[in-house]
């Protein structure tokens, strides 16, 4: 009984959350009687939920919305905490109750009186309640029989800005940061708490405000900016998410004038000692440090003979009283490699670095694991880390932010590669250990697992430069939730949510959303060859762009084949970081999956794939057809013009037109390139330069 | 009876001209009884001229130096103007002060009386003469039987700064700009005072200050800034060197609040005129404006359907009332050049644009034309354009900064480049019409021609970063002067004023210079194919970095083989804009020379070279060599430690090696290139990656 109806998101400024908006025409009569919240407000997250629900039925009714204390007529929503609220205590059974965790949260109709109410243990999870309330509603869904237990997977749902203090924002494609600009922190708190909003609203518990690169400036966020982080801690506290600063390892000595960062040296440890304190002197509820050492020119431990173990152990003691958490990247690579060196293989940097470090963490430690081996291609192997160290908390680390995936002036919806990703079973424990299990702790039961995934948002009016960028946003958070929920569930949510479901825009956007992904790695890097873009920047085709450069990404094309020989057999070894069934896969071009073939192998370009193609022809095939699938995407996304405002339409067609512009120039480059080498012309005849 | 010495030049501030220096223990006892200087000083630039020879004097005999009006004693040395000296007139006899023009001079020594004379029928001759004589005796030459006469024989001999108001120097590797910082012109009038000495030394007379590229600042030196450009023209005017402006075509619109720059709109051509008469206001011996329009994104005449003559003539008729001239650079062509395209052909753009303008230009507008049809290479064919256009006056524009030919990290003496140039034949009026008889206006007796160069050097101590770069600056004013001087006579002359004559040093340093463009040409980019450099700071291989850009440098290079067909049978007809003789020599991969043969034509790797070789064995061939050669370059400079100052030799030693480093660099690149690219092994087996 879902009714149809379509959203104008203007400028994009409310994104999934324009059920606030009261004057879009969508007012649905059937919750015009829910104009009534009761609860009692114990604090400020409890503030934002009543709030936010107040704000929202506004928006969907139409109606001004009361807030009592106690009941005063039904139907009415009701709000409480478990134990806390006699009124949820009664609406909702005690079983019930039990089932639902710290951040979760239960909501009920009752058939008789027609109220709904949500209840949950903490406010934290009261607060994700309504939001998903707020999303039943939003999207049209019934009210009248609602009965759902809902609790996140991952502890961990964490967000990291590479937002530096100059007001760049590091691989950002949506404008200058909303948390900086010309080394301060900017006054726009209202749009920092819009932000805690948007992310609330998907679940995320958790933010990096600083770039993981920490300079000079942004090291004395820990002191003389402390007042002003504590401002900041605050708006994304009353929505339930931590705050988090990346630090520079090097602080001891460039803001404590000390002459080492040495981890084991007694002033160095001393120093972080009062850093930490100082720090939760101001946000007493301060979430931790996120580091990047000893990787890409960043200071760290090797500096002075010491291990990551060392390095983080030292932080972790400094914030273990605190309650607080060491989050350590292991993006650890040589990245002043010889190109002429083939031995060495940045893929194995991780696992190498890593693996043996496993027991001598302290508890408070996660190490932070991009999902692949290299640096967030459109396609790569799992990273083997993920779940090798059962005795070290670990989370997996996404990348929002498309900065190898089109720079959101492509389309590319990402939740189908990180549900690839999560689904991938690593067979650590036998078959059946995916990767979400690793990364949610229940297959080591770590005390602390997660997300974190870099953000993509700017003070672009929109955020996401991109609109349908904004699903990436959204759907990462609802995958760090529940990792079980679909690609297409959770586009259709923000489908429904930001242009309402009418069709035939539900479904052609559905099917733009979900076909992405595979439109952009068919027009640029093949069978999981990566890095065959410009240098620095990382947009556009560039086969050679970093074939003889120092940062260990070759693919080794010459003019019989292509492909980096990564097997045990003959190769870097680097398979024989998986375990075993992955390994015999990966090992064996018979067996390795084509889409990951030149990642793991090196192979004539006769070289037949499981699809019966030659890998020539396949790289053919796939970049004719990907720039006429991007050229398709415009033309599909001209037939839902008339269900939307000009602007939402105009932003998203001027994009369309470019990506279908710039896929011809990496179908023609990539194909050129190949041809020019190989020698081997298209089966089909067309035209290659 | 030359004597043996030394000089220490340091930190290399004073260049050629250390016989300032009295320190030096040179003292040659030969010139010590000149120290008595006969002149009547009549003008600021024969101030400038009796200062040099004073100064001068001081350095090479250690003695202090009286300036008279009359001659007191003898031996002395005599100033004087034709006609205006009784004392010249009388040392000088009428038929030798005859062959004497505008900017030549006399030296004569009486074989009596043992007085040198300098005489001059301007006192920017008379400064000539004077650095004449220091240069000689600077150089331990005898002066006690001087007879000579010199006259430029090039009229317009012009450096071209490329720098930028904000201090940045486009395509500078010697520091900032010492002519501007924050976008202000900057107080350091000293230093700008040495490098007009610097310049008037080896005959240079003309100077734009700054960069071609004028952007929003840079205009406004036309008005705001007037006062101060006329400060730098007044020390430029002390050494005989006419100052001129880089303008920006829209200046009508950005300063002036003009709808338009249309050169035909008469708004437009007041607002020009009324700039000129403001600029000779107050710069009363301005020399005009440098002008790069319609190309690389500038604005210019194109915008409103002009050509460049109507272009050029509107500014050459606003600054014609006061001498004014306008030196339109030819360097125009499409710079969005679709890759895809193989019939647009760069290399033929400046004559397709001007050639038929011929005969239109005013005739004090100057064409200025680069040395090759593409953009400074190591190596280029001549541009046909030079000599094409025989109604209109033309200069060659040389470029003295080492964009493409080692940045100033490695060393590369071009004078033996420039001389290849100037002296090729273009058949233009049958055999025997080089290059440097068009460029100095004889062939088409043009009344203004000459050189242009864009200048080396920035603030570094050493003015050049690379010491051995100061011969590039000191040979680009003498080949000026005369280009009939052979680039060992240039590099003699200017190893001698820096280093002294001592051998080994002088043989060794002779022969690190003659062999340098050679060895980085055997290292770099073969047989004329260029541009194998990275994108847009163009420092080191990359063999495709330019392959798919828009900027029309191509090699086209496959499997199979390499090179552009620039031939007028099948390729880009390119060859029919030489005259007969060359374009039959440069049609057939026959006839080509091998240096150029990449450049005409696109042959297999196995095509083989009038050397012997295959074109692939070439490139393996001199990659081998060229590197190691550039090894022996450091190993030569080891060996003249002993004879100078240790942070002349550092300074030296330091780019030596970075050099020797980087060609290994370029050799594995360009060779692994190849090979993968060939599949054609290396004859001799060596390490190719």
């Amino acid at each position: 009984m879902s009714t149809s109806f379509a959203y104008h998101p203007g400028n994009g400024y409310e994104a999934w959350l324009q059920y606030r908006r009261a004057d879009r025409g969508t007012n649905d009569e059937r919750f015009t009687e829910y104009h009534h919240i009761v609860a009692s407000v114990q604090d400020e997250v409890m503030r934002s939920a009543v709030d936010e629900l107040s704000d929202g039925l506004k928006g969907i009714t139409g109606r001004s919305v009361s807030i009592t204390e106690d009941a005063v007529s039904t139907p009415c929503i009701l709000l409480g905490i478990f134990g806390a609220s006699k009124a949820i205590d009664q609406a909702i059974d005690a079983d019930t109750a039990r089932a639902v965790k710290a951040e979760g949260f239960a909501i009920q109709t009752d058939s008789l009186t027609r109220n709904i109410a949500v209840g949950a243990a903490t406010s934290a999870g009261l607060l994700y309640g309504v939001f998903h309330l707020l999303r039943i509603m939003g999207a049209g869904g019934a009210a009248d029989r609602l009965s759902l237990v809902e609790n996140p997977v991952n502890p961990l749902r964490m967000i990291n800005q590479w937002d530096n203090m100059d007001g760049s924002v590091e691989r950002g494609y949506a404008g200058k940061s909303i948390f900086f600009e010309n080394n301060r922190i900017t006054g726009n708190l209202e749009r920092i708490k819009d932000y805690a909003r948007l992310l609330a609203s998907c679940g995320i518990n958790a933010i990096a405000i600083n770039n993981v690169n920490v300079h000079r400036v942004e090291s004395r966020l820990l002191t003389e900016f402390l007042p002003e982080v504590a401002k900041l801690a605050e708006i994304f506290r009353s929505y339930a998410i931590k705050l988090f600063l990346s630090i520079n390892y090097a602080s001891p000595m460039e803001l404590g004038g000390l002459p080492t960062a040495d981890p084991v040296a007694s002033d160095v440890r001393e120093w972080w000692r009062l850093a930490a304190s100082n720090v939760y002197a101001a946000v007493p509820d301060f979430g931790g440090f996120l580091v990047k050492a000893d990787s890409e020119h960043r200071p760290g431990p090797f500096t002075y003979g010491r291990d990551h173990a060392d390095g983080a152990n030292m932080l972790a003691e400094a914030l273990k009283p605190y309650g607080g958490i060491v989050i350590w990247r292991c993006f650890v690579y040589n990245c002043k490699q010889d190109w002429r060196d083939r031995t060495t293989d940045r893929a194995r940097a991780a696992y190498d670095h890593f693996r043996q470090l496993d027991g001598s963490f302290m508890d408070n430690v996660i190490l932070q694991i991009k999902n692949g081996p290299i640096d967030f291609q459109v396609r790569e192997p799992v990273s083997p880390l993920l779940g090798a160290m059962p005795r070290t908390n670990q989370m997996i680390e996404f990348q929002i932010t498309q900065e190898y995936t089109g720079q959101q002036r492509h389309v590319c919806y990402l939740v189908p590669q990180w549900k690839e990703i999560l689904d991938f079973d690593t067979h650590l424990q036998g078959m059946g250990t995916p990767v979400k299990r690793i990364v949610d702790g229940t297959v080591h039961g770590n005390p602390y697992s997660g997300f974190a995934a870099v953000s993509n948002i700017g003070d672009d009016t929109n955020w996401t430069g991109h609109p349908l960028a904004q699903a990436n946003l959204y759907g990462y958070g609802r995958l760090a939730w529940n990792p079980e929920l679909s690609s297409e569930e959770i586009a259709g949510e923000w489908i429904t949510l930001t242009y309402g479901n009418r069709e035939p825009l539900y479904g052609i956007i559905q099917d733009m959303l979900m076909s992405s992904w595979e439109i952009y790695e068919s027009y640029t890097a093949p069978l999981g060859v990566g890095f065959m873009v410009n240098p620095d920047h990382h947009y556009g085709p560039n086969v050679e762009g970093y074939e003889y450069s120092p940062w260990g990404t070759y693919h080794y094309a010459d003019c019989h084949g292509i492909g980096v020989d990564r097997t045990t057999a003959t190769g870097t070894g680097y398979t024989s970081q998986y375990a075993g069934p992955n390994r015999e896969m990966y090992e064996s071009p018979a067996t390795c999956p084509d889409e990951l073939l030149l990642f793991f192998h090196h192979v004539p370009y006769t070289h037949p794939l499981h699809s019966g193609k030659t890998v020539i022809q396949h790289i053919y095939d796939t970049h004719f057809e990907g720039a006429e699938r991007a050229e398709r995407l415009l033309a599909a996304w001209e037939r839902v013009k008339e269900h939307m405002d000009e602007e939402a339409f105009r932003q998203v067609a001027d994009r369309l037109a470019e990506q279908a512009e710039h896929a011809k120039e990496w179908r023609d480059r990539i194909n050129t390139y190949f041809f020019r080498k190989s020698g081997i012309a298209d089966e089909r005849g067309r035209t290659i330069y």
